[in-house]
């Protein structure tokens, strides 16, 4: 039995010597997250921070970055919102509310290029692709096709039965991966902040798939707005684990085969892209570096109750 | 493109024939889970409801049950919460907090028995065991050995290198499936109700490993009751779909194998067992038949965008 860390004296510092040593190698690179591809979206529950991805779904970001842009979302409310599955936000034209935003052509997929910062996962996943992750997404790849993968946190276009259908409304993942909708909508970003604030987004009726009827009850954007049009104060610097680094490489190696005495039974060495967290930094211009917890939350790697012990 | 569904007019009915259309087979079966097994956890956030598994971890719900009874577990927090993974609560024993509980033994696994109601989902999941349903519980199998395995909503002990080192604190996974920790935890119970509740639970910061170190910061257990000592008037009648029943299979078929035109690229026929969502009516007893929807939202099936399509 490892030393006891009380709560009060010195816990942190112990702890610190548990699970985020993995996450705070020496090799670990972080890549920043680009100012134009980050979004903010002010929620009632709370701030939420998007990363856009215009290599996978170039023209559904290019219309989100200008309906941002354009205050589109401000007011706008998640409408249908299913527990462990997703939340679902926009102007309802998805389900049936006129809007004159045009339709986007599907972006589920993009040829395989070999250029690509591919860090395999698994060679063959129990969903019978490759997966990976591309620049801190969480990927698939099948012969010369890949595309971002249905991980809790990845932010897609919602669509009717027509593939060219989606327009201005979006959903967030929130329950176990529903990766038997990979290839078949748009992922175009990913929650690198405030995945706690999304899972209190309001829930709607399951006999009604999901959708609140009631206006009153359900979350509101408050506003969404690109970094760039953030005030300094409120702004912050985002950083998350290179994922093409040898340091994410360790730390999946380490995650994969787990060599601590808590595991009595050895797991079997795989790994599932969407139980990977990438590891996020956020730091603020003027502190020397702050570290936001609801962020590096998802860096973790951990046993229940392993903690103190 | 099938016919349009107005929110304000008919929605409800309209969305009935899509998702819940599966999940209402005549040939489903429900089974009413004991009372003697049911816990009411009533939150700060709200009310949420346990199913306990006395056939997997006997010892552990014998002592789970005495100390809810014992009121132990009244005003006691969630002091190390990690989104994305898992919510610990209890008396801080496990971090170190003196206690006069025994631990336990491990419960892990149990011996494999023809007997047991098992649902098979794959012969061969991604963790390298055959995966399937008793009673409603996610479990897998290999050999002579079965146990519950890690989906959001279990419940389990917390323990720290030892493996009879549990005593009181337990966690809820809030997260992507952990199953590497499988057969190195004792679960004991799922969430049957209240898991958006439980996705409130407020969130620790990860450079503590989750602990969160404010008392006031955290969320805290109001009361714990078994069914038995609830009020009338605010007891329900829990009833979960029957996994071993023809209607249970006829389900996860539809989601093994989607049919439906929303679906341009066909998934892979394989099912994660931690993405079949066991649907759960509560009926009150002089109310006809309530349909309460945090907990059927468990139980849907869809694509987002779909629902007015």
């Amino acid at each position: 039995m490892r030393p006891r860390c009380s709560v009060l004296t010195g816990l942190a510092a112990c702890l610190l010597l548990g699970p985020l040593a993995a996450t705070a190698q020496d090799d670990m690179l972080w890549r920043q997250v680009a100012e134009e591809n980050t979004v903010y979206m002010e929620l009632q529950e709370g701030l939420v921070v998007l990363e856009l991805n215009p290599a996978f779904a170039p023209k559904t970001v290019q219309q989100f970055k200008r309906l941002v842009q354009e205050d589109f979302y401000r007011g706008l409310s998640f409408y249908r919102v299913i527990e462990g599955f997703v939340a679902q936000g926009g102007d309802e034209s998805d389900i049936g509310i006129p809007t004159t935003q045009p339709s986007l052509k599907a972006e589920f997929e993009i040829s395989w290029d070999d250029e690509l910062p591919w860090m395999r996962v698994e060679q063959k996943d129990f969903y019978r692709a490759e997966t990976g992750f591309i620049d801190g997404f969480a990927a698939a790849r099948s012969g010369k096709k890949a595309w971002l993968t249905h991980c809790p946190g990845v932010v897609a276009m919602a669509r009717e039965t027509d593939p060219d259908s989606s327009r201005t409304d979006f959903y967030i993942v929130i329950g176990q991966a529903p990766r038997y909708l990979d290839r078949n909508l748009t992922i175009f970003a990913r929650v690198i902040y405030g995945m706690d604030v999304v899972q209190r987004i309001r829930r709607g009726p399951i006999e009604q798939n999901g959708i609140i009827e009631n206006d009153l009850d359900r979350s509101r954007i408050v506003r969404m707005h690109m970094a760039a049009e953030v005030e300094v104060e409120q702004k912050k610097d985002f950083y998350v684990m290179d994922t093409s680094s040898k340091g994410f490489k360790g730390y999946m190696d380490q995650r994969r085969n787990r060599k601590d005495d808590f595991f009595h039974q050895k797991p079997p060495k795989v790994l599932d892209v969407c139980q990977v967290p990438v590891g996020i930094r956020a730091e603020k211009a003027d502190v020397p570096e702050q570290l936001l917890t609801p962020l590096l939350e998802q860096a973790t790697e951990n046993s229940p109750g392993e903690a103190g012990g």
